[in-house]
């Protein structure tokens, strides 16, 4: 939950001005998401979301953001549209900070995940990579390898502190990563963040993907090894067959993998869960006392890491249905 | 900010179901209120809000307050209703948390206190106590005197840990407001807690108060000693006398005030000021490290104290154009 910038009346009605949107009618900070302020604005028009962008989020990467979500938008993909302003132009400042408006998605994220919502995340996840084969903007992957060597270097000493011999582990996994991470896999432009958080459903169906903010260019499978960390692992820590059975399904329904993508998923899976949990891990160890937003538990992704150094092959995880998968739920 | 109860997408959609309220839309939690937990739910018929009563909120009371919010909707005062379910209930369970659904009033709090804005807030104020006159249902104000002295108990040890001298403060104030606070004012339904957070306006316009939850039987005037703290006082601590002059003549257009009332004003701002230096005391002493919720300064209101101790009279304040304020901005 985070709204760092309070934003005065009298800034905000200023700010709404410069858009054909009539008058404030609300404007409430929602306490979701952790990177940016962001605001449930209701004008005279309806619902729109207000987005001020903090710190962690790179202002020169703010175009390629929102181009993408404008990309996105028009080719049918359901997510936030910015908004444009009397002058054309979607991003500005309020408060001394990059801002914009975007659409206003209806639906809710999953609280409980369903092996249903799975399935539709697979279908929406290869939209997704369809819809940006022609979209030219490239940001590269800052949390990939070269990255997450940086983050160990930054958390290495005090890793233990967190679980004892967190730091081995790390430095072991990271030397293993290096040897096996794929080459030459097909690449674009993933969410590379699509927890259940950022995909919302209307009753049954999927309604929309939100949170764009770290999107980049890498390989598209890899994108799916996020979601299957991200949803098809019960909070026992289990990993759930049938969840991610759906998922690949679905998705290759829309977008096939290949080969050589499918057997590079258990090191993406891997390199995934050292991705969040050394982002966590850095959270954990850096963030300040008394600050709103409580960080994410960084075992959770040591688990799930634990799990994948299990795995012998693709038939542990769900491509073969004759193989129980070794921590099925 | 607040959201302590996280509630699943299929618990609101069968929660909701029991309304006439069409299909949910949209729910996000709002990052604003330190006492429940609030949701912004839009459904197919519009915006509401969901609001589940936390622990400081007394099961027992709940029938009161939303009364009282019934009550005043029916005088024509903007404030939010109870919205019943198909079986005429406003109250009912959800997460295993006492739950209502509001009306959702449109406007936004002033994050900059404007003099209009005291104006607008001494008329309302005065309509609201004229509006409970006819209003049955009581509740004992369990925060003046005898509440005092109880938080005092709980904090003295410690108070001096939050300013030097602070426990002797209280002490030798306690004892002073015993044996000045008055008694046979004009008594009625107060709303107790009506800071900015609690006032909306549109524009220029005052379009509703909420948070009921602290609203109790007292003095009246009690109530106008709770605003010229929250709403007279500048940042840097300066009794703005312009604001309270408004405050209370527009006040005093809607209900007249005695001179039993006026003359009993400075005892009622210190004893308004020991109440919420009070409370937040103990939030600042008790409140968990990490938790969500940024505990209030309990120094802001030892300042205010400290202020209406030099009070030598009413003229100090704002009731006499030629007496200047001793500190006024």
């Amino acid at each position: 939950m985070a709204v760092y910038t309070e934003v005065s009346d009298e800034d905000l009605n200023a700010f709404v001005a410069q858009y054909d949107l009539g008058a404030v009618v609300s404007c409430k900070g929602i306490a979701e998401g952790v990177e940016n302020s962001n605001f449930l604005l209701v004008t005279d028009r309806g619902p729109y979301i207000l987005t001020l962008y903090e710190k962690r989020t790179r202002r020169e990467d703010l175009p390629f953001f929102l181009g993408l979500m404008e990309h996105l938008a028009a080719k049918g993909i359901a997510c936030p549209l910015p908004v444009a302003g009397r002058d054309g132009q979607a991003l500005r400042e309020l408060c001394g900070r990059p801002a914009v408006i975007v659409t206003f998605l209806a639906g809710m994220w999953p609280r409980r995940i369903l092996p249903q919502h799975c399935a539709q995340l697979g279908t929406a996840l290869a939209r997704l990579h369809l819809a940006v084969a022609d979209f030219t903007m490239r940001r590269p992957n800052a949390l990939s390898l070269g990255g997450w060597k940086e983050l160990y270097g930054k958390c290495a000493a005090r890793a233990d502190e967190v679980a004892p011999g967190l730091r081995e582990t790390l430095e072991t996994e990271l030397a293993a990563l290096e040897a096996h991470w794929p080459a030459g896999l097909p690449s674009g432009v993933i969410h590379a963040d699509l927890f259940p958080d950022n995909v919302f459903f209307r009753g049954e169906e999927l309604s929309g993907l939100i949170d764009f903010y770290f999107a980049c260019n890498d390989f598209l499978v890899y994108d799916v090894a996020i979601c299957i960390n991200a949803w098809c692992f019960e909070i026992d820590g289990s990993f759930n067959a049938t969840k991610a059975r759906l998922l690949l399904a679905s998705y290759r329904k829309v977008r096939p993998l290949s080969r050589a993508e499918l057997v590079s998923l258990p090191w993406l899976c891997r390199g995934s869960a050292v991705r969040f949990l050394l982002t966590r891990l850095y959270d954990w160890l850096n963030h300040p006392p008394g600050a709103f937003v409580r960080p994410k538990d960084p075992l959770e992704y040591l688990r799930k890491l634990r799990f994948h150094q299990t795995v012998r092959g693709l038939g542990d995880y769900f491509l073969d249905e004759d193989t129980p998968s070794p921590a099925g739920s």
